[in-house]
């Protein structure tokens, strides 16, 4: 038996309470190393107190999801008593046994041994005050990303000065206005019911000079080239009658510099009343301007990246938490927004974070807490922080193989399996899949204006657990290079709206509503891959799909079966770049 | 390789921020299957924006400690823009090479693959508000436990009824009371000041029915039977000016059934105010009574174990919550108590602790917080909650090892190691180390009165990382059978006490005090086992320690070298139960 893999980490998303007296563990074993694993599991008082022997009753194990190099064992358990100590029975393929505890591998133990509740694993207690809380309007949540300078100008009355001609075939340079604002989100409000979306993830709305407003100026006040305050209270209200979420961006990592606080920082230095709000290394403030707006390699305090322009905050400065938090509570209080995505999250101190958390589902427990992680996110999604992150490397898993073709589909399924195995199953749903954003190519221009393509990746995304965001523009197949040519204004020219593919997302968008309640992690089974093919056959339970990711037609009959949903198959036959979604009679 | 055990975890015990620029990194390999392992790190924006190669900068990592299945690379950084990407090139036995990072095991890449930072794994920002904080006077402290009951009787005229004569030598009952008290603490603070000791670690003192008040019923008033507020306001100031700290017993996860609280629910059933303090199934409140005082299988409330007259409280309740941390901050602000024992932690949630932990760490940043944990304490120790934990687990396996003789010297070593790689470097120092407490059977009666063993033992504890606690009496050689035989009265006769053992335990506790700076973790090595012999060296860079837990004398001469605190080590030869510990010329 290969002991050395063998992993697991009590409260941790290989431990999790999913109720008041429920939870499910999870244990990692060497791939292909063990045939069986039984967990043993019970109340640990029980034993000294009630004369328990629970530790000889055995309870199976699933074998679920797999990787390269693991095997995922999983199990859901209820315990009245809501206090649970637990240890594996691990038997691996030749027979050999071993009981696996928090003391480590035990090859030897009689019943004594098992009578010591202090050898187990332990949940203490079933606390759901920390448990990780998914909303259940996120899972059925279909999402549209709108970066309000592009989307529609409903008010040329507040035009930026130099507000260029709206022109979704133009490519727009990185100063660029085209004048677009909240009334022309709200005039096309009716656009987004007719595609079916029922979530609007904005880019920040929050008085800032840029055009992408990450710069912010004041969080209190909506970018007056973008609306007012009433104007943002419709918006929200009108989005709400049609069951439209609204999500904002709080940007609160930096704050651009010609915020008042840093303005009194320059003028006041060290005797500034924000000079503490800050991360400062010497006074005056200051920094040698370079060919590049965005970059200066000596300022003297911290700051985003190497922008001199986005003072990093301190979050340990109770001011600035009671600043932000103010702001964080007021958009949900004055203006009843649902959720936060947090830019550059992983920048700023979990006890922050923590407070955050507290303080927004204080007001609206359902809220979602959305952070900016690029990388490993544990750390966050314990339950006391965030509900999702923006889920980039798993969806740069399925662009290597759908793509790139980097990847073989095995290996695809290994990394996404490994990214599905870093957090617990709630959070795993309540990730942030985007294909594209304001941040990456367009995914119509990364698939080379192939729609089969297209289609088929995103096929893909609608049936992974996360909830899938649609960037705007990219139901009528907009395209567009690396930021800022994705970043074109909303081609509202029905001419040249691919109306075609906005008929595949509106489908699509529909299935998805319809399978959500199959898309649980334990679930999930990859039940067939060929890499030969290019051949991948999925489920959740009876919800199926198939995939043709290489380049010869594949005899594939679909039998017994509703076709929910389908490109490039037909006569038994899945083209290449084609896909199937049914629901198994 | 055996790519299936190497494990790394960002912002854990492998990777935990030591200062405002430093940081300190594990990676856990396979046992003897790699040969060496380098660490490459460096700000995440540096590349793009400075174009800087940090990543083929390669910073050697340090083979330390190792178990049965493991070893344990450690090495401790610089970062002066405290944000850091970083990831393993790990080289095996066989010279085969893989890169190891946020995204798995890589083979196969180039300089393009590792210019990219989001492949990385990554501590964001070194963010000192949650930082572990390891206060340095709880490394320097030695501490004594007092139960009060049973310590010194220095007020006859507050004795409990049915007081009992205070005599060291008999077995008290479990219900027995003896008179001990505050004042009779404050009368023999010089014997502490004697024997070396600087922190008591204090049983419950506030009022509370039973002899051992862990059944409190007010959290606000010392047992009357034990003193008054001035009273014990006048022993922290008579500790403190003999540079000795005072740590309190909180029993907060539930509360004594006389309390008023649970007394008003006792009336008023579910309209009582204080009916959401706890976790109640049904009204009225009942149990079936039984033999056993401290058993009922039936309550219809949740209760400490099955102890129907220790009902749990309803920590997530925010009034309840309120009430604690108010107790909490009282005794700091009131009292200037140093630190507080946490009685049955692991059962209160970690919203709480964390609220607990700001609160008290407000009034005192150097504030010691101790859980009672039996378990893996992981979840507790990232630095947002707890300072350090009753180390049982570590205890358990030195007693294994010198007492029992159920494990070798190998074996002892690899669970102490697997041990100390549970936490990070700092929490490692600041676990608390008891041989013996009100809880369990007395050291010497565990050792079968052989004082040579009990010496050694003590040795062995006094150079491990934590900080190690004395039961009261034990340096008089009392003993006791299991609880209630381990709260004798304190031998105050000079007679009855063990003047030998006291005048060792006095030079060791002086030891500990002047090699305490040796005891980082990371310098800690075996360098020295024969389990045939029964024989153990190992040293902290020039402090070294040697054991002989065999049956025979061992030619071991101690060359060049201060010896500092020695038994049965004479003529060069170490006797069986003999240790030595000595600096290295």
């Amino acid at each position: 038996m290969d002991l050395t893999g063998i992993y697991h980490r009590p409260e941790s998303e290989y431990a999790f309470i999913t109720g008041k007296d429920t939870m499910s563990i999870r244990l990692r074993t060497v791939k292909d190393d063990i045939e069986s694993v039984e967990l043993v599991a019970g109340d640990p008082y029980a034993i000294r107190s009630l004369n328990s022997k629970w530790f000889n009753r055995k309870i199976p194990m699933k074998k679920g999801l797999s990787t390269d190099l693991y095997d995922y064992w999983t199990v859901s358990i209820t315990e009245p008593k809501h206090r649970l100590a637990y240890g594996f029975f691990i038997t691996d393929q030749k027979g050999q046994q071993v009981l696996y505890n928090d003391q480590g591998f035990q090859f030897n133990y009689d019943e004594n041994y098992l009578a010591q509740e202090n050898n187990y694993f332990r949940m203490p207690f079933f606390q759901q005050i920390d448990m990780f809380n998914a909303p259940e309007w996120v899972k059925n949540t279909v999402w549209y990303q709108i970066f309000p300078e592009r989307f529609a100008n409903g008010d040329p009355t507040i035009n930026p000065k130099g507000t260029k001609e709206w022109d979704s075939t133009i490519h727009p340079g990185r100063q660029d206005f085209y004048g677009g604002d909240l009334q022309g989100v709200i005039d096309h409000l009716d656009h987004l019911v007719d595609l079916g979306v029922n979530g609007i993830y904005f880019n920040p709305i929050f008085k800032a000079p840029s055009n992408h407003k990450y710069d912010t100026e004041d969080y209190f006040e909506i970018d007056p080239h973008f609306g007012n305050k009433e104007l943002f209270k419709k918006l929200v209200s009108e989005a709400h009658k049609r069951n439209i979420k609204v999500m904002l961006d709080a940007v609160f990592n930096h704050i651009g510099d010609q915020s008042p606080q840093w303005q009194d920082v320059l003028q006041h230095g060290k005797d500034s009343q924000y000079a503490d709000w800050f991360h400062i290394n010497g006074f005056p403030v200051h920094y040698t301007p370079t060919d590049n707006f965005e970059f200066a390699a000596d300022a003297n305090y911290e700051t985003f990246d190497y922008t001199p322009h986005m003072p990093k905050l301190n979050t340990t400065n109770k001011e600035v938490q009671d600043y932000l938090l103010s702001i964080a509570t007021y958009w949900i209080k004055e203006f009843d927004i649902d959720a936060w995505r947090l830019d550059v999250a992983n920048e700023i101190d979990h006890h922050f974070w923590r407070e955050f958390h507290d303080a927004t589902t204080a007001l609206k427990p359902d809220f979602y807490i959305l952070g900016e992680i690029w990388h490993t996110a544990q750390p966050w999604l314990q339950g006391d922080q965030f509900t999702g992150v923006m889920n980039y490397a798993y969806i740069e898993a399925i662009k290597e193989h759908f793509i790139e073709h980097v990847t073989t589909a095995t290996e695809m399924k290994n990394n996404l399996n490994r990214q599905l195995m870093l957090y617990n199953d709630a959070a795993d749903r309540m990730m942030f899949n985007v294909l594209d954003s304001h941040d990456t190519a367009r995914i119509k221009t990364l698939a080379h204006d192939d729609m089969d393509l297209v289609k088929q990746i995103f096929g893909f995304t609608f049936i992974q657990p996360g909830t899938p965001s649609i960037y705007y523009g990219t139901e009528y197949g907009m395209t567009g290079e690396n930021d800022p040519d994705d970043r074109k204004p909303m081609v509202w020219n029905e001419k040249l709206q691919d109306h075609d593919f906005y008929a595949f997302m509106q489908k699509l968008i529909k299935v998805r509503k319809q399978i959500v309640k199959y898309l649980d992690v334990q679930q999930l089974n990859w039940s067939e891959i060929d890499d030969e093919l290019g051949f991948m056959k999925l489920n959740y339970g009876n919800l199926e799909a198939r995939f043709n990711t290489g380049v010869a037609e594949i005899n594939s009959p679909i039998e017994n079966a509703e076709i929910l949903i389908e490109n490039g198959y037909q006569d038994e036959i899945l083209n290449p770049k084609g896909f199937a979604i049914y629901i198994k009679k």
